[in-house]
């Protein structure tokens, strides 16, 4: 195609510059059997499911798939520790592995401000590739349009992942149970202040990154250790307080957590007290919470530090009879406090 | 909730608001059990899958499925004949039948502007309720995402969707054969005027709509008349002319077709003439092209014919072994003349 430096909006018309744009941008990045077919749909049949997956179970009526979706209008595009595309991966990835889902397939959607760098798409392609390949997840179907300049700010993402749950695996936000325990697979907060710091220009004597990562390979680790998994969350916009609290709801139970047991980076904490921002509700993006049974609390633990994304795990809080559909906070002064939802909005557009 | 008549920030952050909204704006117009749950995926058995399509075929190596995404953006938002959430459950549904599966699930995510209405997005919602009841699909999954004002225009929805393809079936667009015929399925180009009509606030003496619509059962009656059905395309984006561009490039044959059998509106030929539009070029949102078997051609139309999307349905051309990879139109005035891809773009922001 004749070389476009920038978007434009044929690019988006179905035309011969979508053709050329899809088979000279995105597939350059993206290239696989099933998605170079560009058919209106990718097919996938069952027996290929079972050839990467199943390894040997049956597929039967225990087979359960995981469908998920998630848009991406996070701003700005590029962060230390990431960008979109990587964000869009493992956003989508990580919403399946919190059902306890071996990730499949993904399909990603663009919508792109007329006037995009070809240069800057290519970066945020190549970074989904790496995140896709680190997940071990495949890009089958896709779709591209182009707006007027002014209609969108630069990019969004959307994407949309079907993964598979093996037999056993029984996780639900649902499903907690007093007595079990609640554990945080690292520091939290770090997504939330590296955007912030990003966008607003704020330095910090430690480089703050976001914690962007794809965590299905942390929870199959954990579902080794155990079945004893009863609930996980990926604590993204609302932070930890709106994921706990979610559970708490959905499970009719109390939380109880300790403020001196959760992981935190000095310079999330410092920059929280600077801000008047509160750590529970910044969004992360390369974190779970777990809810587990507590006899096997320890051997869960101890998986998880043996993996990258879980070094930093820590046991911060248990299950409780008591104040049911709320979670409190036990400060480092000794006191409680409760520990809400986020109302309001802390960071427009943090992911 | 406190009741907001407009989209604000926080309907975006993940924490109260976030659920309010998801709760008795989304959940009024798409609960059911899977949505319900609003875990981080859906969960689908097998089972529930065989329960509702297989109908006592086993699930087998046999099984394949389909898995397609797009992003609308299109504008105005409301349209004669439809609106965007119309618009976002038809092409999903339409990509998925144009491979010849039955849509099981859809997954909607929504990217919306500060300061929306509320009355307009359930407006939005309840057109994609009902577009999804007439194609028998469900919406499992979903995502709402809030950007500041000015960074997006109203609203925009990606919507991916997942169905299921019978044994039997094998259309893809690089099946078609010579000798096989060129089906349409209606008029051409009535979307592509409406939302143009309505953009630019032309009139016209006809009212003319947009024919967007769920063409999934048009398809499974074609494919009950015959199983000779080589490929599908749902002309939306570069019209009709790139739909069999495609298809001719990539079955490396040659298409030939006639104009004077190809079904139009006189007021889309008369709005084409009076704006020097191509009409071959103009989007469709309800309309499909076939190719098909020569022997089983008669068959298939008359079946389309007794649905209410295929009325008008038409043979207007066929597959030759001559100009391979390409297009040519047989005018009514007995010239041929090469009918291209669109190259740059006739209507930014069809769909």
């Amino acid at each position: 195609m004749k070389k476009h430096r920038r978007i434009i909006l044929a690019h988006g018309s179905g035309g011969k510059l979508s053709h050329d744009l899809i088979k000279e941008v995105f597939l350059k990045h993206f290239a696989n059997p099933t998605l170079n077919k560009l058919d209106d749909a990718a097919v996938v049949s069952l027996s290929s499911i079972a050839h990467r997956l199943l390894q040997g179970e049956e597929a039967s009526d225990k087979v359960r798939f995981a469908f998920t979706t998630d848009s991406y209008v996070v701003s700005p595009l590029f962060f230390p520790g990431g960008d979109i595309g990587k964000l869009s991966v493992c956003g989508t990835v990580n919403d399946l592995s919190m059902m306890g889902a071996k990730p499949l397939f993904l399909s990603a959607s663009f919508i792109i401000e007329e006037g995009f760098q070809i240069s800057e798409l290519e970066r945020i392609l190549s970074s989904m590739r790496k995140a896709a390949e680190e997940a071990k997840v495949t890009i089958i179907a896709g779709d591209t349009k182009v707006v007027d300049k002014g209609s969108a700010d630069g990019m969004f993402i959307s994407t949309t992942g079907v993964g598979f749950i093996p037999g056993g695996v029984e996780i639900s936000g649902s499903n907690a149970r007093p007595g079990d325990k609640v554990i945080v697979s690292g520091t939290i907060g770090d997504h939330g202040i590296a955007i912030l710091s990003q966008r607003e220009g704020l330095r910090f004597s430690i480089r703050l990154r976001s914690d962007c990562a794809p965590l299905n390979e942390l929870v199959e680790d954990m579902l080794e250790a155990s079945k004893e998994i009863h609930c996980l969350r990926d604590p993204t916009r609302g932070g930890i307080a709106s994921a706990l609290n979610e559970i708490a709801t959905k499970s009719n139970v109390g939380i109880r957590i300790y403020e001196e047991a959760i992981p935190i980076h000095d310079a999330v904490r410092a920059a929280c007290e600077m801000l008047g921002l509160d750590p529970f509700h910044l969004a992360n993006e390369g974190k779970l919470v777990a809810i587990v049974g507590h006899s096997d609390a320890e051997k869960i633990l101890e998986k998880m530090r043996g993996n990258r994304y879980g070094v930093d795990a820590a046991v911060i809080g248990e299950v409780v009879e008591e104040h049911k559909g709320r979670v409190v906070l036990k400060t480092i002064f000794g006191a409680s406090r409760l520990l809400d939802m986020l109302v309001g909005d802390l960071l427009p557009r943090i992911c």
